[in-house]
């Protein structure tokens, strides 16, 4: 028998979403919330339940609007700089600060710089004033009565302050949907009780992963007006789930159920629901997403959302954003948009609207979106995001160059101030981001890890700004030079140095199988871990391969290619090979053994045009920051003497 | 003598920026704040402190990506549909779950539909699997060591999300800077003590403020990310001003205080400040705002705000805005900006940057910025703003129709689904505004009150897309159509009713003059308040005194003229005048006797290709919304019977 037992459906998100709405109407509709009366210190951010009419006029009596003396303004007819005419004080003229309320049968103030004192009892004034003249009447900022704020609408500072001035010390505001998130699985560690396990020695076991997309789901419910409850993991037990959600059930408005919404054995979530309400939706045609569930329980809306991180953010986002919103009587704010270049060709299965992470950034004028990596379960291509292209469902995919309308998830100027680095890796460039955020310059270095040859081409494509570059021509010796001018012949490239750098095995501590040459990776019992085709790493290799007339089909594991120093140091540590080629630092990293082997150059390539542009300025000056070189030699196993300096190629 | 005793200078904007980040220089200058390790859930919207490095690999073990059974890919080779390969359970296959571990041996998942159950030993399988397929290896998400969050970024749901997996139950983030607001002024009271007071029957007294600008200030910095401490308002004395900023100066990072910036007698700030520390700056040339301090006491910023909110919230904004995000380590984020042609001719003063709060539109196209207000003691004008446009102080200001740039308040979203009113006023507009908020409907009512020809002349320049208006045409006793077709002779113009209203007398409670005909309004003693210009309620007053014959001129207080409803009730409400002419509505809000004279007929003029636009379809629908209408009649002297019929003027 097969484990699967539940079909998942393939509905259309529209669809998907008009089942919800409906199911949720059977149940009873979606009532607003109850309000509740609150301080004004308090309401900053809260949507206004009722509209709030002025109880007094701002201000409530005539008041001075300047320093002077209040005066009848008939009585000041004809006064000039000239021919001042004289009042007396306390029965023609009275002096008044701003603010101060207007003496009886008084109309204007004079302000004080045409005010002369001639004595105790009399003044001078320069110049004549109409009546209401440097007067606030009664009324002028508030009339009491009139509408102050309407409702529904989300307080600002200065709407405070205009309710207090129009009377009110309180402000009565929609109660915030309460909105419970229930993780579900037995395999679920809380952050907190990995901390306090590892403080006490006792690592994380494998099959165990750390609950954190509750942190998410509560973050974004707060971002859109709702109180988040994060309950505690519940295991994979029927009897568990449905527990947890009865009682959720009593003092939330929406459920939220992450995960156990998928088709395996021991997903409940559909089966709960439906015995405690109504399973509207399972399976929504979408991707990343697909096994999302929608319905009722006990008359509130729930909502089962995958267990990938990507997925349980991107179904919350389609799916209950829409409905806090609702619930506090708002419609969700449009995100902004722009239109992309597309930076490589995009497959998309026909029938699913596809949700691509993309980095964004501005390439000689062109906007250009870089897809992230598309599995589910990378919450780093959530972080790293810019933006989200939508691919509908009767597309096939994208080709490269074309244009895609991205749904924003960054401010647009921080995009326009993005640097975009494809290429090789490295930690440098890690802490260059780091560095450049830290220095305040306004500027972002979003980095992709394509190896050397992959940057040069992206250069070539006008994708990126610069390319970290560590390739070897087999016939110079040199390094970059040669590649750059037969890549991009007609740019003018500067070749800028960032560090030379140690390349060598990475092997498990203490060298158990005492590796030391190329020679030993063709040993019985010796696997490889190897670099993409086109890494610079990849390419030192061959070389130095071919150099000791070592056949590449001889080493075990040469075809298993990793796409980072630090992905192969992993593979290291792991136990699936015993030896990759990579940095130093990835070594450390991961608390390997490094064996050097190799001292090789890492540049970064960059069109002129870029290199002496202002938005890389900063980063050009970073290259001499004391702090910055410092931070790169302590990784270890670089040499930072030559940072900067500049090769012309071309 | 003068009771002006400070010289307030007239520092250029920029120059006086300068000064003050010397003064601070030369006081120690701005020290990164110190840092704080805090829970994940509590970090939303905090800033790192350092940058976030990953602890530990996601996953940190080669992990199943999808239900079905572990193998060897290497023995699935061949295996098809029609050539299924056998498998034994245990030794050559595993069934697992997504995220299990892969058992030792494995490195490749078949997928549950691939695979039939043939007995309890062994499985078939119809499709061959790749080394690592369906497998999630070690580090896939994040590789620990590497670089997860840089420091200085402001975290996200998903940013706390990424640091869980990580490996951290914390995050060290940046102490958020402490502000103190200290408002001083001994006619302020707080909202708090004057809804105190009110409660046992004291009401408040001329001259008296309520203080509100200190909630303003202190929303503001914490939107900026500060923390704000309202402290409680401080009478005009030198000595407490002094003990209370001292106060402050210990546990705050920045000391604001509201207001005494200006020249008074009682305007402490700038001496105490000096006395404290310094005073960099005392007057800067900008419009409102000119008397603003900026300055050190005992090493901290130290700002001197004008009093008036308007002045309040901008000199805020620009200085201390920038200020905070340096304490914080970052840039301010620079609001969006909009090109939009100014509705009206804007004198403004050499030499001053003038900062003109605007409301925004989009009519036929065009961006419409209306001025609001300009004094700066209206803090409604704040509430209403969609934007600031800034006139530079080499300029005398703008031709109407001109273009100029506006820095945006408001969601542009927003600002693209404002109905913009131009016209006479009606308290059933301010309902309606209210109404379409209330219902969802995604538009927003803007209205400016400049009386009905006001209105029709805004159409003729396509300022507006409706006015409201009730011009009684003297020739045929008609109202509005005439007036329709004389000055919009070439639009198509949609007259609306919304109500029929009456018109009369406002006077004292009781009617103590016993007023009840326009010959009243002549006899001595008795103080009238009229209607601008243009205004319906000034044509039709004027037209019933010609039929009566009475004497303009033999009216007193006939010149004194109002710009709303509300403001002549105002006006009688304080005693400056003894009548005026009005609507019930704003006679009842204020307490007023009404004495009804004339009933009028309240219209909306709106051009057909406005009428029958998408923006104004919730309006339409509002105008047959018994709610709404029930609203309008609660209000009294309104009859809705008609409210929507529609009578095409050409």
């Amino acid at each position: 028998m097969s484990r699967r037992r539940y079909y998942l459906e393939d509905r259309a998100l529209d669809e998907a979403i008009a089942r919800f709405e409906a199911a949720i109407e059977r149940a009873g509709g979606i009532h607003p919330l109850d309000s509740e009366t609150i301080p004004l210190a308090e309401a900053r951010g809260r949507i206004t339940a009722v509209p709030v009419w002025a109880a007094r006029s701002a201000p409530h009596y005539h008041a001075a609007a300047m320093d002077g003396i209040a005066v009848r303004a008939a009585a000041t007819t004809g006064a000039t700089e000239s021919s001042p005419l004289t009042l007396a004080l306390g029965s023609q003229a009275v002096w008044v600060d701003t603010g101060d309320p207007m003496p009886p049968d008084t109309d204007a103030v004079v302000m004080a710089e045409h005010v002369q004192t001639l004595d105790d009892a009399t003044v001078a004034i320069t110049a004549a004033v109409a009546p209401w003249q440097h007067v606030r009447p009664l009324g002028e900022d508030i009339v009491a009565t009139e509408l102050v704020i309407p409702e529904g609408v989300p307080l600002r500072p200065v709407d405070l302050g205009a309710i207090a001035a129009a009377g009110h010390a309180t402000v009565t505001v929609r109660r915030r949907p309460r909105v419970a998130i229930i993780p579900t699985g037995t395999e679920l560690v809380t952050p907190e009780a990995v901390a306090a396990r590892e403080a006490a020695g006792q690592p994380m076991r494998a099959g165990e992963i750390i609950e954190f997309n509750s942190l998410i789901l509560a973050g974004m419910v707060e971002e859109w007006g709702g109180q988040a409850t994060r309950l505690p993991p519940v295991p994979d037990r029927q009897d568990l789930l449905r527990a947890a959600i009865t009682s959720a059930m009593a003092d939330h408005d929406v459920i939220v159920i992450n995960a156990g919404s998928s088709a395996g054995a021991e997903d409940y979530t559909a089966t709960v629901l439906a015995d405690l309400g109504e399973v509207a939706v399972h399976g929504v045609a979408i991707r990343p997403g697909h096994p999302v569930i929608l319905g009722v329980a006990g008359g509130k809306p729930a909502l089962g959302l995958p267990g990938y991180p990507v997925s349980a953010a991107l179904t919350a986002d389609l799916f209950l954003r829409p409905l806090l919103y609702r619930l506090q009587g708002l419609t969700p704010p449009p995100r902004p948009q722009v239109t992309a270049a597309i930076s490589r060709k995009l497959l998309s299965p026909l029938g699913e609207d596809e949700f691509v992470r993309v980095t964004l950034g501005r390439v000689d004028g062109r906007l250009i979106a870089a897809p992230l990596m598309r599995g589910a379960g990378v919450v780093m291509s959530l972080v790293r995001a810019d933006g989200v292209a939508r691919i509908p469902r009767f597309s096939e995919g994208l080709h490269a160059g074309s244009e895609v309308m991205v749904e924003l998830l960054r401010d647009p100027a921080e995009i326009e101030s993005t640097i975009i680095a494809i290429g090789s890796h490295d930690l440098a460039l890690d802490l260059l981001a780091n560095h450049l955020r830290r220095a305040g310059a306004g500027r972002r270095l979003s980095s992709a890890n394509v190896g050397s040859l992959g940057g040069l081409m992206a250069l070539q494509r006008r994708d990126a700004h610069l390319a970290g570059v560590h390739l070897l021509d087999e016939e110079t010796g040199e390094y970059n030079i040669s590649y750059v001018r037969r890549l991009l012949p007609d740019e003018e490239i500067v070749l800028v140095h960032l560090a030379y750098r140690d390349q060598g095995f990475l092997v498990a501590p203490g060298n158990p199988l005492g590796l030391s040459s190329l020679r030993d990776l063709v040993r019985p019992g010796v696997r490889f871990v190897n670099r993409q085709r086109g890494s610079g790493t990849r390419i030192l290799l061959d070389y130095h391969l071919r150099q000791e007339g070592i056949d590449p089909g001889a080493i075990a594991g040469y075809q298993r290619e990793e796409f980072t120093h630090m992905a192969v140091a992993a593979a290291v540590q792991s136990g699936a090979a015993n030896v990759g080629l990579g940095i130093g630092a990835a070594a450390r990293a991961l608390g390997l053994t490094f064996i050097p082997l190799f001292s090789e150059c890492y540049e970064l390539a960059i069109p002129r045009r870029h290199w002496e542009s202002e938005l890389l300025a900063p980063l050009r000056r970073m290259l001499f920051d004391p702090t910055y070189r410092s931070a790169v030699e302590a990784l270890g196993g670089y040499n930072v003497a030559r940072m900067g300096e500049e090769v012309r190629v071309s």
